[in-house]
């Protein structure tokens, strides 16, 4: 049971966490902290969080859970404001989609000494939609959440944020945060960026609305994500920008091969390319 | 109305124009022919057609709309065999994705002159089902059909091609097949090769099945064009090569300003690439 639950930025993330909690009664109160006041009122009208305050410090005050869901480019200076006044006993996560940035943050402000109590987390949940509004109780029901200890977390705090994230239906995995942030180079940072990159190709022609006038559903689906959010794109790409270069440089090399091959006019090596991609989509992503 | 419509290759885009033309009344009779025997049975036991026959030539004998829906790379053939039975006054018509390609397969089988009754064809809609079984009655309310008229197709043979694919439902459009193949290498095929790029790049891992199991909806919708049929889209590739090579070319260029702004750290320049896309997204695929 957490006491007093703090959520440092109340959107879709933090929200809907605080929501799973309450509704399950493992949380006695929440508090929430945002720089959107707008966005604090609605949370708390729609009974997200308990109490609304002004400062980060204020909402990390007496909590023994403290939710660091704010844009990954904001989670230092966050840091740095909450560390005089955190409890020693709380624990302290975070939601952020790169990991290694995250306890740079932390080492940074705990001037290289890791707090035992501090988890870095990342719950895999689409962020289309944002804002306290769009919370739901049942976000994680099914997802993963991935930990990545520091070799200094302790045992009990990494307890606590498994446990608490398991009680949202999340499927919670552990790993490295070095070998979290290579995966999700691939598996999403990456395909955002080629998201993006086709449709502000797009966005550079002079047909640009005629030839979205002839998009179908393939390509809708292709860009969906390319209508997420450019500035949280941009600092997780900066953030994880080494292994994101990798997996760009990967794949650029790929393209390089397709080009070859339609060059070549080697139709045989490209249908041996599509089958062998067919054959992967369908066994893996039935 | 139709007194008898021959549809060569009877799965989800053949199958669904019949459907919708008998559920409206305006065609007699459909007649069938198809590889599989099998998928033929079914096509008549869901009543998508009257009546089914071993050849192609057989099809086309007596009919005065002839559809050709079978594989691009498979019309040259079809086209030679139905030549010399086909009457002069039918119309003949495709559904290929690109469109330079039949033409040049039409006149290669008629001699170098173009039948005035033969109009090019392609409607819009998605083929992740296929087989007579996945046709729909209503697969073509709001899709586009684009028609890109020979100049020498007669004008009498574009309105019947016109009219049965408006009585879908259908928005039809008109433009040249040249503007047609490039459009599509853009909107359609580029992505495609893409996200078969994608997949084929992860199939190649040996943590593919690892990678898989930590991709999110983002990915999914990504590569759902990659589980895509290989042969058919190899067939668009191959007969679609120079326009899709010019899109290909184009994004990989694309692609290297972006790998350069994340070797520049140039995190600004990024931001504003991400929010030229996603303004592009949001405006016109809202």
């Amino acid at each position: 049971m957490i006491e007093r639950l703090a959520i440092l930025g109340v959107g879709l993330i933090g929200g809907s966490l605080a929501l799973s909690l309450k509704q399950q009664g493992l949380v006695k109160q929440v508090v929430g902290y945002g720089r959107s006041k707008a966005n604090l009122a609605e949370a708390l009208a729609l009974g997200i969080i308990d109490e609304a305050v002004e400062s980060a410090s204020e909402a990390v005050r007496n909590a023994d859970m403290v939710v660091m869901a704010v844009p990954i480019a904001s989670m230092r200076g966050l840091l740095a404001e909450i560390q005089p006044v955190l409890s020693a006993t709380a624990v302290l996560t975070d939601v952020g989609s790169a990991k290694s940035c995250w306890i740079e943050d932390v080492l940074s402000v705990w001037q290289g000494v890791w707090p035992e109590n501090a988890v870095p987390a990342h719950p895999i949940a689409g962020a289309e939609k944002s804002g306290a509004a769009a919370a739901m109780a049942d976000l994680y029901v099914g997802r993963k959440v991935v930990i990545t200890p520091h070799e200094q977390t302790g045992a009990s705090a990494l307890a606590k944020v498994t446990q608490m994230w398991q009680a949202t239906g999340a499927d919670v995995r552990c790993m490295s945060a070095e070998e979290h942030d290579q995966t999700f180079a691939w598996t999403s940072h990456l395909p955002h960026l080629l998201s993006f990159a086709l449709v502000d190709m797009f966005s550079q022609r002079q047909d640009v609305e005629r030839l979205f006038d002839y998009t179908a559903g393939g390509f809708r689906d292709f860009t969906r994500i390319a209508a997420s959010d450019p500035t949280m794109w941009r600092d997780i790409v900066a953030l994880n920008a080494p292994a994101i270069a990798e997996a760009l440089s990967a794949y650029q090399q790929q393209l390089q091969t397709y080009a070859n091959l339609l060059e070549q006019q080697d139709w045989q090596g490209l249908s041996d390319a599509f089958a062998r991609a067919k054959a992967t989509r369908d066994a893996l992503l039935p």
